[in-house]
């Protein structure tokens, strides 16, 4: 049974929840973590986020989101690069270990420009991550969110570039539903060590459904979990494991109905 | 300019066509080869659409498809190979140099023992297709489709199946829709060198759309054709490169309009 210390409810798996919701949920359930997005936190604006948070006495895994590196006009980027910096910000609030970064689509089909922008993006961001002490988290996305999302879209992508910039302030997020296709992904987890800062679990639906909100209750699909976990074991990963089922269904069903399916589910299957 | 005399269509592409259709049509416009799918000669049968082939004085670039190897039963396994075997019977009657390989999709979480059933799969029928004098094309396809089609979703992983077995009847067919996203593709077709038997063109829309049939005619979307072509250039390849536009939406459109485009942008984009 893998212990429930470690799980955190990522906030988009109940969507129909508030902030508040999730707190008041969580706390009740035992959850001791929750994994947090800028928009839901916005609603209540970040000192209240924080503040309601912490009274209740949980944790937050990581934020969601920084990135969107690639842009068009300098003028674009600066406004990115701003933003980055308030992400980094809320997550310094929040006591967010990590800010997960979702380093956004390529604009053209000039795929290496891009990822050298997410590269020079990156480090821009890093010594203001340093002074805030919040770790940047590159989460490679699914290669069919390519055009909408992320470039970087493998694994062993996201841990070369880490290992490229080579900064404690870096490192990978592991979510298994954007990876675990990869017939190397348990060997690249373990090669990113210390930089593995998160790991992020749901599960892959057969048929594939729609690209951006169709992920399954982990347990329902193709996803050998519990053998990713273990992966994250042998490369020293003691963080919280955050399991984010983002799908559109989902917001139409009972929120603690669903919760206890996680908390269950987890402890059998992770 | 590209060569119009490398140019096949792949019959997918005007599926609303027979393959009757498509061989009239492209001998009047002069294509010099197609591209074929089982289900589509079955219907006129294999000696007539040969004979039709052959007397319209066109090449056969590829058949798609042999393959679907995991199974869950020794009986079932039995069957399949069976239909591998005739599948390489068809390639060799149409005097095509490749079968091409969906390698099937895991029947379990376990993706390793998936991998395995294809490498066997694989093996067991090179001798056969050696006496054929037809080469077994592995195409990685999309991740996103591992769950319906494929566990082999990486070039990598499909040359190092190809280098592993190491036999010159084996090699990989190299489609830019399931692979353009790798940072490493152009490098991989050129480490692949001989082992190249095949280059399918199409482009990828954003947003991503369907999984299965929402390709984009080559020159709409993200993929850089040209570059990827240079790098079959580099690897010795030097066959067709075959224009294969999966999309429901085209059955609607007029098929020589849509043969005319493919006509143009091959010989502009490629």
């Amino acid at each position: 049974m893998a212990d429930l210390a470690r799980l955190s409810l990522n906030q988009r798996t109940i969507d129909q929840w508030t902030l508040t919701q999730v707190v008041e949920h969580c706390g009740r359930a035992g959850v001791p973590a929750i994994g947090v997005w800028r928009d839901k936190l916005a609603e209540v604006g970040v000192d209240c986020g924080a503040r309601l948070i912490a009274e209740a006495g949980l944790q937050v895994s990581s934020l969601c989101r920084g990135g969107f590196f690639p842009t068009t006009s300098a003028a674009d980027r600066a406004v990115r690069a701003d933003d980055n910096k308030r992400a980094v910000e809320e997550a310094a609030a929040l006591r967010a270990p990590v800010l997960v970064l979702v380093c956004g689509p390529p604009v053209s089909p000039d795929l290496a420009a891009a990822r050298r922008a997410v590269a020079d993006g990156i480090e821009a961001l890093l010594p203001f991550a340093r002074d805030q002490g919040v770790r940047l988290g590159i989460e490679p996305l699914h290669p069919m969110m390519i055009g909408e999302r992320s470039v970087i879209v493998s694994l062993r992508e996201a841990v070369e570039l880490a290992e490229r910039l080579d900064d404690e302030y870096l490192g990978v997020v592991v979510d298994a539903y954007h990876v675990f296709w990869d017939p190397d992904v348990e060997a690249l987890i373990e090669r990113a060590g210390s930089r593995l800062v998160g790991f992020h679990a749901s599960d892959w639906l057969t048929p594939a459904g729609d690209v951006t909100a169709s992920r399954a209750m982990i347990g329902d699909g193709l996803i050998a979990l519990r053998s990713m976990r273990e992966a994250t074991d042998r490369a020293g990963y003691r963080g919280f494991i955050e399991v984010e089922v983002i799908n559109d269904h989902h917001r139409h069903l009972d929120g603690d109905t669903l919760l206890q399916t996680i908390i269950q589910r987890f402890q059998s299957l992770l």
